[in-house]
Formats: structure tokens, C-alpha cells, sequence
């Protein structure tokens, strides 16, 4: 079966060329079964389109308004009803295309797939999942971003939706989860996170207990559970350390020139490890917990970046996850009314 | 004036020689000006003490018990009476001490000082203070894992005891001050964020607004407002993730014979960079906003780390930061009442 994506291409900070190549790219891979509806404004993506020499599966349709990463996102998305983010969700309602991919403003993207979409039934909270490189392999975080002020049961939803995505993204049979606090110990951490200890201890779920920030990258934990608060904080830190930490390291190598010579010599090792850690290679986030599929991509995105993104949803749709989120959902809440209830009394 | 520092000798992963030579070196510093007191297990103390030729300016009181890492910190400060921890705090009470520096159960320390010497007049929360190096020098973190669950003026007050601290110990005049966020503008971030950005705002305190995970290792601010529980995160996510990379580096190197000669050229380096992300370099991490002086060392504190250890209790001391706490405390708060009463009101 032939996946069908809408690909927002005014959202990147790097331009539509790099989204439309994404697209391109992402249609061409071999045994690939895309079709890629490309949207956006008609003279940036017919010349970005030019480029290439008329490529099967790739529509276009012309969009006139952009969603700007300024804009308050719900404010954009009830105003700009021809803007490539509310086109490209407009289409995934009326059942033209399987799902949206964006590397725009994610607010929009996110108040664009609720009015448009809405929640999986069951689901209090939709959230983004974001995936990390570790030492061992990859983890997923959830959430990343979307909901910053959460309750238990949100958390523990996120730990429902974000197995499900890393099980049928990378194939892990009963993906390990763990809940990100500052102790392992269950009674450690703070309240939100204490109570949402004691949901998924009580769940049918892989919970392997409290991870510290320390365990991250350890990889030994498939899934790491969040609000959205400390998520985004995590994220941009790693990011922001990451790039202090290879700064540092060149301002030292250039330092001498016996060093620097060093560097000549190894710094094939240093490209092997920048790919080995370039969110490039996950693509995007998914917006798990939707009525439909969506995946934002980063701001900066390549167009491999663009191309791994369109996968990820295409991933999500042929593995229908969003029906494998349903039946977890349902399979593990059995018999955990009580606490749900409990919890959110105590609230 | 000499400063009179206890130092917790039974604390460390790396026992007590590293402790006891830390100590060794820190009063053998030229202009040092200290005197330290070593508390511990006899047997352990005074064979580390063999390995120096009586140094002058030490002293060794005896003590029979150890708050291990595994005990309920309140439990065990309450009944091991002649534990290290507990010792030191109440010879600091008596005045016997200026100051407590210890790399053991940082639990237990906090509970010890909230029981020996108690809070400062006006600060609600005591908190623990961090220094992370940066592109461009070091900033301060507050709070990094003492309180859980805040309200906005417990993180305003953490603002204000961080920013004597950036002031006593690396001499900036009006430290930059930002509060951790997902989002620049005053209303990004969750409940707790957006109360706090506006309390901060309406002070005098030379708060630059919110910064981002990104932002925390650019340099451009010198100090770090958040709750414990993000603060904990952040700091144990940064050594993992420092870890992982040069890991990752180590193992991308050792893949090809030209990368390890490079890796060879350029290892001095690599271990320049490794000391100037040393945390050992800024010693320890002080408890703010109690009634008297404590700073808690890293479990695998070196020697090194031990001595920059005690001289961040010296220089608190020297420069009478509490008095300075005090007193920026009276400042800030002027016309600050209502806006305490109402944030206080609302939660």
C-alpha cells in the first residue's frame, strides 16, 4: 500500500529546497511506496522542484499564507486557512492524504492537528516523542514539549504511546520503560513524579522503574517517560552541550600545532561521530496521542533530516500504531481504574 | 582572620586519603590563611594523616559512626549522634567552625544543617547552588536538587542567594540572572515559570528573562534560576551526556589505526578540554540560605576538588555572603509584598 504525506515546505529554517530535495529523496529509496504531496508558496517550490527532473509520486499544491515561528499558534491556525500547516491538516481530515509532516512552527503544527483531528479516543493528552542517540542505540523521550503543567495520568499515557512508537520504529518487542527523576528509588522525585511511579508500577507495562538524567544516554532503557517541561528542557540542553562540548574540543585541538595535525588525522572519526549524534538520522518527532498521523521535524532540518521524517510517518501508518495505542491502552488500563481515580482525586 | 572550616572525612566513593590530602593541599596554599579540622573513622584518618609529615593547621577529631548513601538522610542524622556529618554541623552551632565541607550523603548534609543551624532569617527554602563551565566562563545553577516542589518565591529567593554566591566567588558585580524555560518570552514555560518570570521581573535583581536548556552552556548569563527537581536533571543529564560523547569519540577513534596516531598528536588537547569541564575545578556546590556555611563536594571528589571544596567555603565566609544574602534579600523585596501575597494566593 502507497503512503500518502503531506510535507509542509515553508516551515524549515534552511528554506524549501532542502524539504523539497527531502521529498525527492524520500520517494526515490528503494522499495519506498511514497507518494509525497508537497505544499507551500508556488514560485519557492516550482523552483525547488525545477531542480529535479520531474519526479514520480510528488504533487504540489500552492498554499498563499505562511504560519511564521512568531506567531501565536492557535491565533495563526484559526486565521490562516490557506497556510501550508492548515491545508496539509485539512487534507489529512478529508482523507486525501495518511499523514503530516512539518518542520514549521511546532505550536501551530500542534494547534492545527487538534482542531483538525483531535485526540485518539481515550487519550487525555496528546505529546511528542522525541529520540535520542545513546551509547547502545536509540531511546524515546515523552514528552518533549507539548504539555508542560501534567498530571499522572498524562505521564503515564505518554509511556503507553511512547512504546508503542519505539516498538514500531525500531522493532523492540516490549520496549523498557523508565521515568526520568533525580533518585531510583520510587519514592524519590517530585510529586508528579512519585505518583506516576506508582500508576506504572501497577501497569501491565515494561516499567523498569526511575531512570536519572545520568541514564539517558546509557541506553539502557528504551523509553523515558517526562513532562513536557523537563522534556523540552533536556532536549535543548543536550543540544546546547553538545555543540559547547565539540566547540571546546576544537578550540583546544587548534590550540597547537601538533594538535591540529592530530585533528587531520582523525577527524574522519570526529564526521563518523557528529553523524552517529545528528537527529538527522531519527527525522522528526511524531505527535502521538492524535486522531491521525503527524511528524515535526526540527527547525534546521537537511533534507536527509526531511527524508527520515516522511519514513518515520510512513513507519507509524504501515504499522498502524495508532491502533496498537488503542489496544495497549485499553490492555493495560484493566483494573487500573482505581488508581486513575485516586490520583487524580488527590489532585 | 584565619577561617576554621570541618571537613567530613568519611564521605567520598574514593575514601579518605583523597579527602585528607584535599585538605593537606588547601592549607598548604600559599595566602591560604585556613585551618581545617578532619572528622572520621580513626583508624582510616590517621593512616591518610601518616602520609604527610604534620602539617600544620589540621586537626583530627575522632568519630564513631557513618551515614552511609543508602540511609534516609532525617532517620540517620537524628540517631548517629557521633557520625562525621553530624559532628561537624554541631561544632559549626558551637561556633568551634566557620564552616562544614562534605562530599558524603548530600541528604543527610542538608537535614543535618536544617537541624543544627537552620534556615536564614527570610529565605524560605534553603537550596543547593551548582557551577557548570561554559563557552565563556562558569554560571551558577539554583536549585539543583534540594527542592522537589517549589513555588515561585522559593525560586525567587534562589535567584537572589545564587547571585551573592556568582558575586562572592567570581567577583562579578551584577550577575546576569535568567530563569530556566522552554521559551524566551515571559509567557512561555508552566505555571511555576510564568509566576516566577514575574516576580523576578518586578525585582531589582539584574534578571535578563528566560533562557533556554540551549543557552545554558553559551556563557551569557552567570546565573541559572530552577526548581530542584529540573536542576537535578540538568546537572546528572550534562555529566551523562559529557561522558557518552567522549565515549562515543573514544570509540569512533579507535576504529582506524591514522584516527588513534591522530587521537596520540592531539591527546594533550583532549586533556585540556577534560580540565576545563572538570567540576573539580569549582570544588563544590554550596548550601544557600542556611543560618551558617555548608558546601557539599562530589561523591568522587579528587583531592583537587576537595581543595577548591574548602575554598569556596572560604571565600562565602570571607566575603560574609549570608550578611550580603541578608541584605540583597531586604533590598529586592521592597514593594515585592503584594506580588509574594498574590502568587501565594493563586496556588
Amino acid at each position: 500500500m502507497t503512503v500518502h504525506i503531506a510535507l509542509d515546505a515553508m516551515g524549515s529554517d534552511l528554506g524549501s529546497d532542502e524539504l523539497v530535495d527531502g521529498a525527492v529523496q524520500a520517494v526515490q529509496e528503494e522499495n519506498a511506496n511514497l507518494e509525497v504531496t508537497i505544499l507551500g508558496d508556488r514560485t519557492q517550490v516550482e523552483s525547488a522542484l525545477a531542480r529535479h527532473s520531474h519526479p514520480a509520486n510528488i504533487n504540489f499544491v500552492p498554499t498563499s499564507e505562511v504560519i511564521t515561528m512568531a506567531e501565536s499558534p492557535f491565533v495563526a491556525v484559526r486565521k490562516k486557512r490557506d497556510s501550508s500547516i492548515v491545508v496539509a491538516f485539512d487534507l489529512l481530515k478529508q482523507g486525501k492524504v495518511d499523514a503530516v509532516v512539518s518542520a514549521g512552527n511546532s505550536g501551530a503544527v500542534m494547534a492545527a492537528a487538534m482542531r483538525y483531528l483531535g485526540r485518539l479516543k481515550g487519550i487525555a493528552r496528546p505529546g511528542i516523542a522525541s529520540v535520542y542517540p545513546t551509547l547502545k542505540g536509540p531511546v524515546v523521550m515523552m514528552d518533549v514539549g507539548a504539555n508542560v503543567d501534567c498530571r499522572p495520568q498524562h505521564l503515564y499515557q505518554f509511556g503507553v504511546m511512547a512504546s508503542v512508537f519505539a516498538s514500531v520504529t525500531f522493532g523492540i518487542a516490549e520496549p523498557r520503560i523508565g521515568l526520568l527523576s533525580i533518585g531510583e528509588e520510587g519514592g524519590k522525585g517530585n510529586s508528579l513524579v512519585r505518583k506516576t511511579h506508582q500508576l506504572l508500577k501497577q501497569s501491565s507495562l515494561n516499567f523498569i522503574g526511575n531512570v536519572e538524567g545520568r541514564d539517558t544516554f546509557q541506553g539502557d532503557v528504551d523509553v523515558i517517560v517526562c513532562d513536557g517541561f523537563v522534556g523540552n528542557v533536556c532536549l535543548k540542553l543536550s543540544e546546547g552541550l553538545a555543540e559547547a562540548i565539540l566547540t571546546m574540543l576544537k578550540e583546544e585541538i587548534s590550540k597547537t600545532f601538533k594538535a591540529r595535525m592530530g585533528y587531520l588525522l582523525a577527524r574522519h572519526a570526529f564526521a563518523d561521530f557528529r553523524k552517529r549524534v545528528d537527529y538527522a538520522e531519527y527525522g522528526g518527532a511524531p505527535l502521538l496521542g492524535l486522531n491521525g498521523t503527524a511528524v515535526i521535524c526540527h527547525g534546521r532540518s537537511s533534507s536527509l533530516a526531511i527524508k527520515n521524517g516522511i519514513f518515520v510517518a510512513g513507519a507509524l501508518i504501515d504499522n498502524k500504531a495508532n491502533e496498537k495505542i488503542r489496544v495497549l491502552l485499553n490492555d493495560v488500563c484493566q483494573g487500573l481504574e482505581d488508581v486513575n481515580l485516586s490520583v487524580t482525586g488527590t489532585e
